[in-house]
């Protein structure tokens, strides 16, 4: 008989604090490796822990019971976990919730077993959990569209008239998304300032983050069949934490009319652990109100947006250590991940297993709790004071940037660990 | 000793005719099925004729040095050939254009080796030459850009101020490309009519076809190394043709502020037969002069625009023949592919093997060389006569798109063949 493994009274054998993201009710997948020389392993994120998937279907298959042409897939890339279908992705979690309960001996009693399976998140390095094909940004957070447009537009102009009536989205670029704890080096560019007759070149001097989240498609659907939002949840692996870092003096320039290209595709970072849609169904609240309302196919039952606590931590080469900067919320997001789905399917377009579908930069009501430096400092006007004394408009070098994200249970988190990243100088090269 | 393979004088002993897009000089690289049940192999078009270079690395490893890593991997996909160096690729084109010369009996007199290695083109299926990773569409047809300018914002805004200081390009979708020959579905998706207050829903009503051509990565580069303007051909395997369809009035709709999306996403056709840059090599020409002077990194030394003929033929399900809408040369182009690579990698983006760059659609200075119906019947203004009596400002259902390209040399000419693809009517769905 198998529990529910959301069930917030559960309990694992191994030790979690109340605060640490990854209890026994989450149970996030990723890929890591033990030292240099050794090959990515699956790996489910427990406390401070991983239990070793590849590894204990090699030591106990009778553990995981994974359909038979999967046994020899199991290592570099959850790719072939991904594509399969959601009732599998359910089973294997709850698979492995059983086995790491507090009252199943079968792994807790056996330390060979336990040496061989559960090694320390301290001593590894997570690699990227899968490979990305396509990666596609949406712009779903109202209070950021309407900050930026401000800042572009004037406070009249500041929404685009479709933007209240389609998830607006671009295509990112796949190849340059990186795992959390990958430098970031600052790009150079063409940038023209507005009293400049022509555009000059050097490295950017408005390198920014954003702070996001992505979803990451499990089931794909074949070319010109659209994925209605009723299905939609289905195709959804389960979500990580994105920084999609921008440069916004070039893409200032660059951006008319075809939209950003150099200003994001140097780098777009994400976190190792993929928490899976299934660990995040407690945490599915009502999103904000939809007025007007969508067109038919962009309308949805139920509530699909997520209350993930997200923050934004900053230090600098002279700090000592990190201090918020912001703290929002996945809920305050405008259109939600079926909507997305659907609407970026409804021309039959295909989505592909790995496809990182990320929300767009989520921004808040308040000043604290916005989602790039661009809005925190309001395009340079207002500094952000850091406690050292440091003041900061955009990111300088050696600036460490680390997001994070939670949801809140009771006595517990669903966590995304984080994702993190330090700014290093541009290259030297000379043009 | 070894011969230029791109000798005029050259002949094959297999019989080319003169308009034959495929004759010794070419040695065009594609991927094809024999049957339904068989594998995919790699083969280089010769006349009528494709030589299958996977049967004959088994059949006679002799006639081809290929790299001992390579030998059981020429199966399914270009990729591995793309990946390895340029070098490399050119040995290959010498020895097989050595192969089938005319004075060589190797495989000539040898009708067994003949029989298996030599199959008819059209009893193949063509597929896709290599999986494509990213792809990315550029705007570098000043023509073309001025042209949609004068119908977005009238004459005097018509090129954004950015345009002749950088290529502009966005992020295309990988996964919906297809091959020539794969039927294009009308796409539903959101439109806005000037004069409605609201958005509604439907299949596009304003399909379009956009001539280009594709360049696609070779030698990879790493992420954070931009690759110079001197350096950008090295990294280029080779070209095709591109039929970047295009849904306008979702176009219009959704583009503001981030770029075309769906529009787009729903498919784009490339031709099966990849054209080496070595091939092309003769028919490189002087761009159009560039004013103003771009910035250093985007300067380059000698002659980097290509001599391509270029011509789109529709066919409506009411023709019995097709007939040619718009005639154009690649030449026109303003950025060159060593602009558009360096400038693609100057903030560091990694390109990989199999990317595609197209170039955007290419029109010329005349009423009868543009690149896409929505400039050949300007906003449908001025409709498109066939001569069986029917007019066109926009695909309908059941037209068949197909463009063709070639250089023109001495005697021979070096072709692409063709993109072709006909539009079926939109599903029907219950929204």
């Amino acid at each position: 008989m198998i529990d529910n493994p959301n069930d917030p009274s559960l309990r694992s054998f191994i030790d979690v604090s109340p605060d640490s993201p990854f209890p026994i009710q989450n149970l996030p997948f990723g890929v890591f490796r033990r030292d240099k020389n050794s090959y990515p392993h699956i790996g489910i994120a427990i406390g401070d822990e991983i239990l070793d998937v590849s590894e204990l279907t090699e030591a106990a298959p009778q553990f995981l019971k994974w359909p038979a042409f999967l046994q020899l897939n199991l290592w570099h890339d959850l790719s072939n976990i991904l594509g399969i279908t959601p009732t599998f992705w359910r089973e294997i979690r709850q698979q492995v919730s059983q086995l790491l309960r507090y009252d199943n001996p079968a792994l807790r009693d056996n330390p060979k077993l336990r040496q061989r399976v559960l090694t320390r998140r301290s001593d590894v390095r997570m690699l990227m959990p899968c490979h990305i094909p396509n990666y596609t940004d949406f712009y779903s957070s109202r209070e950021h569209a309407t900050n930026v447009g401000i800042m572009l537009r004037g406070k009249d102009n500041a929404l685009m008239p479709n933007w209240v009536h389609l998830p607006v989205a671009y295509h990112g670029r796949a190849s340059s998304i990186v795992v959390s704890g990958t430098d970031i080096r600052r790009p150079h560019g063409q940038t023209k300032a507005d009293d400049a007759d022509l555009p000059t070149f050097g490295p950017t001097k408005s390198l920014d983050f954003e702070l996001e989240i992505g979803t990451l498609i499990g089931t794909p659907n074949d070319l010109g069949t659209p994925i209605p939002t009723s299905q939609a949840a289905e195709h959804v692996f389960g979500m990580v934490l994105v920084n999609d870092w921008s440069a916004r003096d070039i893409q200032k320039w660059e951006y008319q009319p075809l939209g950003p290209f150099l200003a994001k595709n140097f780098a777009t970072s994400i976190s190792p652990w993929v928490v899976t849609l299934d660990a995040l169904e407690p945490f599915r609240v009502a999103g904000p109100k939809q007025d007007p309302e969508p067109l038919p196919y962009l309308r949805c039952e139920g509530n699909w947006s997520y209350d993930i606590q997200l923050e934004v931590w900053l230090q600098t080469a002279k700090m000592t250590e990190p201090v918020r900067i912001s703290a929002t919320n996945a809920k305050h997001l405008y259109w939600n991940i079926c909507q997305q789905i659907a609407h970026h399917t409804i021309n039959g377009c295909n989505l592909q297993t790995g496809d990182l579908l990320a929300s767009g930069t989520i921004s808040g009501p308040t000043p604290d709790s916005l989602g790039s430096m661009l809005e925190l400092a309001w395009k340079g006007t207002r500094p952000i004071q850091l406690p050292n004394g440091e003041t900061r408009v955009f990111l300088q070098d050696g600036d460490r940037v680390t997001m994070t994200g939670y949801c809140q249970g009771p006595g517990y988190r669903v966590g995304f660990g984080e994702v993190t990243a330090r700014v290093l100088p541009a290259v030297e090269f000379g043009n």
